[in-house]
């Protein structure tokens, strides 16, 4: 059979489609057939099977769906064979989590390699997601996770004794520290060849508030030329096949909004251990808006990120931070990289809680380094951002990496006001976050949210609180609506 | 928005398309939206959102695939309105089962109607299903959940005080014993009025074997007609809304090979609730083949049905019966129904284990009588059996439902020869499953596996074992290959 690209986009799931008329459709199998395998030469692709009408292909023309097609990567019209694929072997060690047995790590590594492969449906990765969130991985599984997550990918080799990282959990939103770190750590000489991801389900990701300044879609090459001369960079890490597995397995993971412990835990470090980090230090912010709710949990959650990160070679530093609100004031692409560039810039408007936050992680990774002793890595820090060296720093990065045209904050405003006056006591991480996305953010580089007011400020009645950006009409609207339906987004004492 | 009807078959997951180019497709939420509602007065449906290009729909459509179309019910053009969904908030109580909570009445409640409801993707149903499967449900949450299947679907009233039934948990391959039961039953009088399944994954539902002799797609007005003169009939059962919630949830169930005990209790005893059953025999075959392992844990699941059977107002009896190999010898629905009409004639020719274990099952049945004491039910049944009388009832039945013209068995035939002399001491269920679908079954009527030994027998070297009997010649050999792959199927010591 040819092969066919149907151009039909189902979020990282292939699909292969064949007519309902086929001779394979309508020998015995098909029927209760929910999986098909397509070859050609050494190459296969398993896929869900979807038959469909004769109008729409060919006789003897097998379709794949968008991301098949590139998973594939053969041209259309390509001879393939089709098979009924074998059941895959490592879904039964998914049934035996799913019984409460602890995995070893050649299951891990069987699970991984088939994930990698594409051989999982999106019901078996579901499976394997829920059976590992649930059984509350034993440690020692979290590390064949991780281990096996590196194995399955590409592993990036800097030739240096000593590569830094670092690495927030998430949750809190307008966090954008490591813009602020990179350019200390870097200024101070430390290798930290920083890979970010782009929001998933955030306003804005590292990649995409970088990307408002400079381009950040580096090859390696690129990557491993300026770390040479600049010592930092900040590229986008999808670009990169580091821990592919992690990337389908976050497929599953976000729909169902679950990010269990282990998972995560193996996901991170997986990822920085590709990215070829020594050192890594990992920000766990904690409040009841935050990913992690209670301190308790953060100090198991240190514990685990420990084990696991020692038993991979890489020297970890876990800090717990406060995450009861988000952090400096912009949220969003373009509002975030202003409140990174007054920071660098030691303009005295920027936001206090987000430079002290950025000089304490900075501080944290400097001490790393063997020449540091007795924690003076966080004064070093101070001193490289007052002298202007972080500022010289970024602004060499950004000429490397390729700069951008200035954006705009979005230009269509309206200010969220407090019904009462009184202390602010109260800012809900996930529904600033939420409006900040109806405003536009990410894909709309301007829209998002500028806090006026922290917690612990005092307000009059009626003084606004925070301003929606958006760019356009339709949004700023869809974001202002959440708020009027959602007034507890903002507590007021 | 015109919707479309897209022909593709997505196995019973709700797809709904839009053009790339879309003016909701290129609004900001859309590149993480995996969800849309389509709307058309009080009608809403919920669906994964796949995105296509612009030649698989004009402007202004959205597209449904085939099953979205059917379970939407509205002709193509209708005008809808599509949204971006609420979030399904009993996905939340799945999130709170997975760390390990244990959810209440109101909870499955919820949950089933968002199902029903078809609200749930295959990625939050498989989450479900799993979540169930690994926490091994409490007895009262398995209460719960058959409770809210029965709820949220069609409930048959006979409007008598007694309506018997019997149901196997499955796994052991031509254990037709229904056909025989039903007759014997009838014969004495009480109503029994049987709906079974198709095959999923077996060679052979009762309702494919039962079809070679007559119609089973019976309305629920001519199966009373038949219940009413006859006391039984055998009735497809997919043809009533019982438990629409179990038909959704096996869909993910099957392709994950999972059959966790508290699923699987909710399951069948909420289809018998639904059905109008007031007795219910349960049989749970036994064997290192079959579903059940060991008499441990066939005597906890009985347990378990009896209290969930028990506080849903039903009188079960579980019985615990030889799971060791195939019951009779035929598999295949042809090959079966004539195991069945040898029982039902008295043919000296019938197999024994086959009419043993239906005589065990029409006794227990019939000791639900109030009038039958002591345990006389098996002599009633072998009675009924002996005379003739349950024959005639079958006659009558088959009669009442719509006879169909005899099948033949499948002409193309090879057999499966020991390879050493020997006593028989084991046959594997599934192995001999499988073959028995590789030759065509069920889709094949007269296609399966003959058995031509049972456990226990002796054997010279080169004797044949089983037949493969086949339509086509393509499947014969595909049965064929299974075998010589598999010789493991049979072992003789």
């Amino acid at each position: 059979m040819r092969i066919r690209a149907v151009k039909i986009h189902t979020h990282r799931e292939i699909i292969l489609f064949l007519r309902k008329d086929c001779e394979f459709c309508r020998a015995q199998l098909a029927p209760s057939m929910e999986k098909l395998e397509v070859v050609h030469g050494d190459r296969t692709l398993v896929g869900t099977l979807d038959t469909v009408d004769t109008n729409y292909l060919e006789p003897g023309e097998v379709g794949l769906s968008e991301y098949a097609f590139d998973v594939f990567g053969l041209p259309e019209g390509t001879e393939v064979q089709i098979h009924h694929p074998e059941p895959v072997r490592s879904v039964e060690l998914i049934r035996k989590k799913i019984q409460g047995e602890v995995l070893g790590e050649e299951d891990y590594r069987h699970i991984i390699r088939d994930i990698v492969q594409h051989r999982y449906s999106r019901v078996e990765l579901t499976a394997f997601v829920v059976a590992c969130a649930q059984a509350a991985m034993e440690r020692d599984e979290i590390l064949f996770l991780a281990r096996a997550m590196v194995e399955q990918g590409e592993v990036i080799s800097w030739g240096r004794e000593m590569v830094v990282d670092k690495h927030c959990i998430g949750g809190v939103p307008g966090n954008r520290t490591t813009m602020v770190v990179i350019p200390i750590v870097a200024a101070y000489g430390m290798a930290i060849p920083k890979t970010s991801s782009r929001a998933i389900t955030s306003p804005s990701g590292t990649a995409d508030t970088m990307e408002v300044l400079c381009d950040v879609n580096l090859s390696l090459d690129r990557m491993r030329a300026i770390v040479e001369k600049e010592s930092g960079c900040v590229a986008w890490g999808g670009a990169f096949a580091l821990s592919p597995a992690d990337d389908i397995i976050i497929s599953v993971e976000r729909p169902l909004n679950i990010d269990a412990s282990g998972q995560m835990i193996a996901s991170i470090l997986s990822k920085k251990k590709a990215a070829g980090s020594t050192h890594v230090l990992v920000d766990i912010p904690v409040g009841p808006t935050a990913k992690v709710a209670t301190y308790r949990q953060a100090y198991q959650l240190r514990k685990l990120f420990e084990f696991v990160g020692e038993h991979m070679g890489m020297t970890l530093d876990v800090i717990i931070t406060d995450g009861t609100q988000p952090v400096g004031r912009g949220i969003g692409p373009v509002l975030e990289a202003r409140d990174v560039m007054q920071v660098l810039r030691n303009d005295p408007a920027a936001p206090r809680d987000f430079m002290e936050k950025s000089l304490d992680l900075a501080g944290r990774v400097i001490d790393f380094h063997p020449a540091v002793r007795g924690g003076y890595g966080r004064s070093i820090a101070e001193e490289i951002l007052k002298s202007g060296r972080a500022l010289d720093k970024m602004e060499r990065i950004v000429e490397a990496q390729g700069p951008k045209p200035a954006a705009a904050i979005g230009a269509r405003v309206l200010e969220a006001k407090a019904a009462k006056g009184g202390r602010l006591a109260f800012l809900d991480n996930h529904k600033i976050a939420k409006c900040a996305k109806l405003a536009g953010a990410p894909t709309d580089v301007g829209a998002g949210v500028d806090l006026l007011k922290k917690v612990g400020d005092s307000l009059a009645e009626g003084e606004p609180v925070f301003r929606i950006h958006a760019e356009e009409e339709a949004d700023l609207g869809y974001a202002w609506d959440y708020w009027l339906r959602h007034p507890e987004t903002v507590g007021v004492e």
